[in-house]
């Protein structure tokens, strides 16, 4: 049973356990600093299928088959599988998923996705409706590239603000009890349009929502930076990043150099050529699951909070001169001991 | 707090109430056997907007007002918003929200879309999680036509088992307390796919997934049709209401007369030229606020069972020659007195 603890927040009674994770990733995640953190990654960007949709979905259900896996969790225990991407109308999840038989939830929330469905199924488990949930979203440079620019073999040239797409997924598992990293509050975010209009540069465009949506915790919380070890945004870039650093420093806010972003994790942007960092559903999906919740495990950080953010555009929003809708939605890990 | 009456069936322990509605339809919804049940229809198919895809936008906007309006509800009170549609990257709901600086959920479950909002948001409420939440969903034909299929000045010939998007949308209130239908059970699907690739008959392909949820809401509950005064899938359109029918009836299902579609209840079809029958976010979700919450209001129906339908395909998955999985999601809604 929930309680509120403020316009956008709510706190969990019984925090669900993170009770397994997984994280896949391509080729050149796997040529990333985290390299060695991934569960499994893949030479092959076809994850031997036959088309980069079918990868996608591939590889999105490896990454679920390795959570429930690491889980010891027959998949046909869980209570609900909420899972999204940025495909059109979602196909990779639901083709991932649709061999299953589980109860199953379709989100889209952009590179946020991972955090809406984490605190759908921590209040879903929280309140009494589930035992076991498992959330999980990808994405894929090549179907992104294919269907949100130009073919890959159009071969154009990057603009500097530009983001790279993760090939990438990744799984966790929650479940009512037991041991490991506790979600123990969500904030949900509210879309913000800041009036950016430059489909290259989504890092402007949603770091006003992160912006929103950490304010928003700390004023329901009453916390700061200092009651964490760790900040993560997901996914802005390195411009996003300084944007966001710049307004919560001109609120006279001090991140104690504990913020980072996920789409600056994930790649090196100096040799990997990915511009201003990673984007995806999968990108602060693999790290949350390649990166943080291990080092959560190892004892490292005690209390993070995780605030993924998406541009909720589309190629023909752009077409029509639209500026580009965010959100961000936060969800707070912590690990006792 | 919930309580799970079996695999994919929750029963809500303080079921939150409905505690207003709204329906918006275009010119041809407005000629159907509902013309007298909408709030508001629009002769005009741009809703007063410049293409398409912002009238769709603009008519899930008006809707949502008209739903808090009656609720006398302001905007600015809502927990969250649970929202999705049709569109590539669910625009038209994320649009259409981006300024009401509330927590927002995107989700998407194609025609389905609306009993999932109402599945999610009915679990928040009765977790703890939320007061009051809106469920809006929507879609318009011609953005529809555009995406899906071909563009409208083509004037292609449309397959006698092709149904028609609905131009419409529906909102629900869902409140803590008070007078109204109360959302007492939910019974949520899993992806089902029966195999079928012919994007022009997603009443085939969906069926079996009705067939699914259906079956599992009875054997979770222990009820049968003779439990309810009428049950409404939404959207198989006449071709899938008939292969629902005799999937039943094979089962020695008997349906009592009370089994309806709500793709078959928007449009006459003898004269409406709409082949098998309505389809789209804004076709059940107009047809549960323009006429199922109506009538239970005057003490027509007291315990109805809601199951929509979605399609999980895309245009991409369809080229790549993948079947159509299917998912339906179902609330139970009852009126006491």
């Amino acid at each position: 049973m929930g309680k509120r603890l403020g316009k956008q927040t709510v706190a969990l009674k019984d925090p669900p356990v993170v009770r397994g994770w997984a994280a896949v990733g391509g080729k050149k995640e796997g040529e990333g600093p985290l390299r060695d953190c991934f569960d499994r990654l893949s030479e092959d960007p076809y994850f031997g299928e036959q088309s980069w949709e079918k990868a996608e979905s591939r590889m999105l259900r490896d990454c679920f088959t390795l959570a429930c896996d690491k889980a010891k969790l027959p998949p046909s225990e869980l209570d609900y599988i909420i899972s999204g991407d940025l495909l059109n109308q979602c196909i990779s999840s639901a083709f991932a998923m649709r061999d299953t038989s589980v109860s199953y939830f379709g989100t889209y929330g952009a590179c946020s996705t991972m955090a809406e469905a984490l605190s759908l199924g921590a209040m879903l488990i929280d309140g009494g409706f589930a035992s076991r949930v498992c959330a999980v979203t990808g994405s894929h440079f090549c179907s992104a590239e294919r269907q949100y620019r130009f073919p890959l073999e159009y071969g154009g040239v990057r603009a500097p603000t530009a983001q790279w797409t993760v090939t990438g997924a990744g799984a966790a598992i929650l479940a009512r009890g037991g041991e490991g990293p506790k979600l123990t509050q969500v904030t949900t975010g509210a879309i913000v349009d800041a009036g950016i209009t430059d489909a290259n540069n989504m890092g402007a465009a949603m770091a006003p929502a992160a912006y929103g949506t950490i304010k928003a915790h700390f004023a329901d919380t009453g916390r700061s930076f200092a009651d964490y070890d760790a900040v993560f945004t997901g996914d802005l870039g390195a411009v996003g990043h300084d944007i966001l650093q710049s307004l919560l420093e001109k609120d006279g806010i001090d991140t104690q150099l504990k913020y980072m972003d996920c789409g600056m994790l994930i790649y090196d942007r100096k040799t990997q050529g990915v511009n201003s960092g990673g984007s995806g559903c999968g990108c602060c999906a693999s790290v949350l699951a390649a990166h943080i919740l291990p080092a959560m495990e190892k004892g490292i950080w005690k209390r993070v909070l995780f605030a993924a953010t998406g541009a909720l555009m589309s190629p023909t929003s752009a077409q029509q001169g639209e500026s580009i809708p965010s959100i961000c939605h936060a969800v707070v890990i912590e690990r006792e001991g």
